[in-house]
């Protein structure tokens, strides 16, 4: 936020910019548009880093379409999460300049890009199915300005693949596991790699997967001290919390 | 069970032992005897290859003195699981031929030794403080006549202990897997042999772990195939387990 | 995996192999292929008994498809399970030499044959509506060589079934047990041979069946102690685990 | 209810009771006492054919002692469940008069004795550690009047025992069938006798016991239809609903 | 069952039946028809007083068709249960005899009917939601041959509807309850009448309700010491059980 | 109810309706209508200031129908609540006076208008996605005769929208919470405002949210102490809560 | 809050009170003592009408006797909950001008005494058990300068008893009802009278009370829509929410 | 690790050390000592940055003498975690060198002092009663080197104590958030502060807190996308996975 602030007062002083638009820019970095059904935190992006993200999930199409019309107009980054197929094919329809993944179920329009300090990013699936979710956390860092490397299946089963990947595993300063079933995945790369994993439990898997929740209790209940825990299928928030560790740490270090 | 009928009759044939004998032997492989509070299976061994087993986690001290007594008068093996410290130092004052772990919660008496025919048998735990569960199957399994290795200590948290035990693990024809957490150790030893794994998960822990239960159900979602799950805590019945397939094979394949 | 190696060896040294292809084998031993959203482990069967399954539950049949693909041009073994009648159907219509069981949702291609040694298997259900799952388990088996009994439907609401099959049972030398409701056939099953039983619940039931958790519940706290238990509707994995028992105890006795 | 204003109304047009004593009865069957901490309801036994319970378990010795002491004025029969040793002991030192099981957790007084039309009723208990849950159920069944029959310890895992009580347990005419652990006595029962089954699940057992939970989920899904099930370790409850039974379905046959 | 054996041999004594057609009946009391998928408990009815049933919940049409042509066949009474209007749709397709009910999810044939002695049964539900599983109830009584009554929607909300039915509640011997949300209708009713009441919880209701297991928990958790509860949406185990009740206790009384 | 006799009383001594009437309103203050599946509770209004609500969720169109035109005929008002839009479309099909809002699943037919005396009531929603379930407390308040205000969209993420309606919230004398996900938008409202908060927990969410669970157990572990809470989605328990808060507070002021 | 500003200004207008100590006290308001271990939010009462209260449950001895020495020495009011007898033996031997109650778990100190214009309040507890959990309610409404009128054991096991109390139940304006078990006295109670009733399950029973889990789910299903609930055990809350509904609407109506 | 193995070859190069030594260095890096109940992984920190620690919840006195034993004997670093009172009285007796906080159940020997960069770390506590659980982590931080600051009672029940430290709040970069009760501490700390935050949920609280469950269950549906989970009362899990990152980013960064 202070480097937002910082910026303007540095472009005010320098001419660039009138006392007008300065005063207007300060005034409206706690402002938000009121639409009737929602509440748009404008400056969220310049706040907090990240541009303030749209919760699909329980909307309906005519709320999204209020909603997303509202950032288009105003060239606003957006990013719309859990959306199933047939929302992103109505959203689509109604604004061509939309870009989605239906197998991650988001939306988004990135008009600003910013590319921020990184370091070398992993999402690891222990299988096949659990991508979608993995595909949610690669997107959601691309559309945060992040370059994640994804290295899917290689989970426990056939423990030759994952150690044939140690080098390039050993190279990711954070990791993101994506794992289904008993996760297993994520104690031993806690084992391999002493970087911090964040742990992405899915819900792949039937009978007492209890749709993910064992894997999370896997996860939470791990031998491993460097990792933690997100809610079940949140791709999406393993990388906004990815990208908040390396803004702050990295702003540190500065 | 033939067994038992066959060498009988054949005894009889032989003249070793008189019809009376024989007659009552027959009549009372389906007997019990009715002691009151319990109707004692006095034939299970010759039966079953089992000999019966006492639950000791609901009776009361004068219950189990009233069932012991009856086992040791008629000389037959016996085994209390689930004893608290108080119990069995009441029993061992009461029988001092009792045999007993404080530290498995185990006593038992062992008249008649049989030397089944055995093969190699692996009991691996992740932590030391699984080894009370680990205890419970290894001195089981003895009493059953086999003789486990126990192999302590070796979770994936440093997975080159595991793989220094590599060699030793790959001799296993059956392993049975004491962890507590999330038990990764089960999977990734799955991955390691192609042996057949019990699971046995364990109560050790906090917060989620709920008792063993979380463990219990990594073990249940578990990716590798070649593995199934006792109750919690329940080292008695894994090497239970494992001493009824080693014979039912190995039957088989005489 | 030893005998694939030593298997090796002999031929290479009589000169019926050349010692390119040996090297050739020996290195992709622990190889695998990277199909982009698969590693697919190619020598599973020569290490560990089992040729790779594909879980299909979480996968689109655009990713079974690309999976299938790879296993159908290397002509390996390869079992699909927990497929919709959709996938099936999608599945069989681009693979024709595929082989499927709409019932149990599996759908496989076996190139190379192995006949294993093997023992009589029982694959008992309680009740008629447990068969899909049984079918799993009954294929599965099929699959890996073997060559199970299936016995359905007797339940202990009418005991005179279970016991007119008593000497049919006394046979088998492993039980595989599919049950859903309160599975009280496991017990009396544990009560009437003393051969090992696998106990697989099913999601059979309404309101507390709790999509056969209860099942699973009532066989972990069994007061037989020769059982085991797997996932709900695991059939799949009970097959597995008694293909790895026999394999690995008969080679032991060998 | 009306059987007691019957005879009350009877008595009175015989001349046995004077006027003023009929009112006062009447007037007093929906009275009750109000001893500040308790409303006592004096009349139950007259009205509902069961005198009041007192539910010892959330109950301080000082209240329990208040409640006992207008019984024992008005000498009426009073039962108190759930009690702990310790209260056990303290109310027996303030009122010599009351009897107890320590085992049950049972205290009572009986000053007014009915001996109800019965019928053969059995009390079945699965094992050893069942007892103080059955106990309660015989023992509140003694206190209704009824001479119901405890047979203990006979459960799946060694069927022969059962079977040898079986023209026993098909004399009976309800079944209270008391079980922890899985409680496969309670279908196998179903299919021995048409006669109707109480299950009482008992907190017997550990890890996914769920202290009882499990037997309980058993006995909701049996696959028996003539059976219906009461919370876990209420023996109480069982012996209340038989007597309700038998009660309600004699008078309807009179 | 053994007045059917009584009623046999006195017909063959009296020369009513042939001895071949004596041995026949006997030896086929404890037989059944195995027709592959299912084995066919013919003689229930006979030996229980409840001809067999199906659980319609997870069989197939193919499954169900072949069963039920089976007792059509061999005219014998058979219910089945938890069909789905478009399984009753397409037996009654296959079947034009067949009665059924799509509310209760119910379907039978019934080729002999028996007029059991029997008492006022009052079916009383909390709303009108709860209706199917009490018309559940209601049908499944009638089918074994009793005459219930069927009052509905007069939970505790507005209790004078409740207790308008005072006098016909208490002319119930025995009341099956019916209620979804907290159930408050079973300890009410079992304050109002000493007949015993048996719960059946309905899946009625949302958040919380947990598909009917909150009800569950406070049936199981009632004040009133004279109810039982069965299974969630059990209206036809509730039926039997009642059945179960009077045939048992009437016989005692005869 | 005592005012409806009060005025009823008056207009009978001033002559304003006759003995008969008199007579007919007092008689039908505890009736009913019984119209078989139904019996309706026609002068609850009248009686606790609330007209009576259907419950549409368990219900049928045809019950719907018959339930609707009694209210209808009889001129009652009548809200019905959680129906699909199918239901809703069919009822409006049949009664074209009905007024309804497919959002929030109800419909209702108002017919006698009171304007009782109020208060500001809130309702405040934490995001877009719990309109719906605000909206059946909205709608349900304004049946009641209230008119509160809506505030959406102010939940924590960004604190300065909820600080920026301060004054607004301030104003309050009760509020309605409804939120899903962690709800902290219920304790920081407690914070603000010493007002009494009425939480509705909605179902919005995914994986650990289990439908809305997650978020009751939020609002009822909350540090603030001027909270309470009902059912998940329950929008239209929290407004008939609010409302008979008010009508007794406020009578008991006059 | 605005009631003690306003005052506070017009001391100052009228000269009672010097402008430093104006300014002290405004600028207070929103001070909170640092003590090490808490901020102490001094002037909470002022604001919000409630004193602050502290959480005894998870703090130790030395941590309650620091920040109760603080209160005392600054003469505010102080009200601890959830203390074990042992807490209050020690605090009580600090502090001799302590008030407390063991059976509540409650101590307090009151220096300056409210009399908030107030309503009749009604606590009704289902049994003696819930006592306790009453007396919490209770004392804390008297602590707030309250006087509510405490009924116990008037559950619906015996109707009449409840019923003998309408009369004085209809008087109150606010219920808070105190139950354990299945809890039925709450929507009873909400049948007889239109006040609003706050629930609060108690955590009374064994078995499948699940702690009173079980009567809090009963409690938020309840058909009765006058009606909210707190957490188990929680009479403190109830107190508390009563006491800002009561002084937030009487405020309003002023 | 790597730069351990650098350091050692430059120091070999340089002369510093000879041949053996290096060599024993090297070779013991992936050694470890058995010592009979456990294998101690000696050269954790030279590999992971972080030393082994012991996890005491599941260990007698005596397992952990012999552990601890082998640690001082050796000189490494050691941390025990989750030890109660009486354990950490027996150790210190055994080892005075131990140091040691019976409040946060923690004891440790730290021979060789490391002094990581390191970054502005807050441990923030909602309340009193979590400050147990914050020492774990206080600490923790603090074996491994770091200085992190402690606020504790922040909670948001009177925010504007939180308010007053948002300067401080702000410059941390890291946050650990321990909470109980309903933890709305985090999300409104993610709303202040775009830093990364690690939620530790506590088990206090009481009813359905469910031993800190539902806490756990609020901070995985956080709306702030920020955040992540650890274990409950997992203060020691909080500060490794902290230290982790800020190891494995800074060391990026250089």
């Amino acid at each position: 936020m202070s480097s937002f602030l910082e910026h303007l007062l540095e472009n005010f002083k320098a001419g660039n910019i009138s006392q007008e638009e300065a005063l207007g820019k300060i005034n409206s970095l706690y402002g938000y548009s009121d639409i009737g059904i929602a509440k748009i935190d404008d400056y969220r992006e310049e706040r907090t880093g990240i541009a303030e993200f749209i919760f699909g999930g329980g909307k309906s199409i005519n709320m999204l379409k209020r909603i997303l019309s509202h950032y288009i107009k105003s060239k606003r980054n957006c990013l719309i999460t859990k959306l199933s197929n047939e929302k992103i094919g109505a959203l689509k329809a109604l604004f061509p300049e939309l870009h989605y993944s239906k197998k991650a179920g988001l939306a988004w329009v990135r008009f600003k890009k910013k590319t921020p300090q990184s370091i070398p990013i992993g999402i690891i699936t222990a299988g096949t199915s659990d991508l979608p979710v993995a595909l949610e956390a690669f997107l959601t860092l691309g559309f945060l300005g992040h370059s994640p490397k994804l290295v899917s299946d290689i989970g426990v089963s056939a423990i030759h693949r994952l150690l044939s990947k140690k080098t390039l595993i050993e190279k990711f300063r954070i990791i993101i596991c994506v794992a289904g079933m008993e996760a297993a995945l994520l104690p031993v790369l806690g084992g391999l790699t002493g970087s911090p994993i964040i742990g992405v439990p899915t819900s792949t898997g039937y009978g007492t997967s209890f749709g993910g929740f064992s894997t999370l209790l896997s996860m939470l209940n791990s031998c491993s001290p460097n990792v933690s825990s997100v809610n079940i299928d949140n791709g999406f928030g393993a990388a906004c919390f990815c990208h908040s560790l390396i803004s702050s740490i990295m702003k540190q270090n500065d």
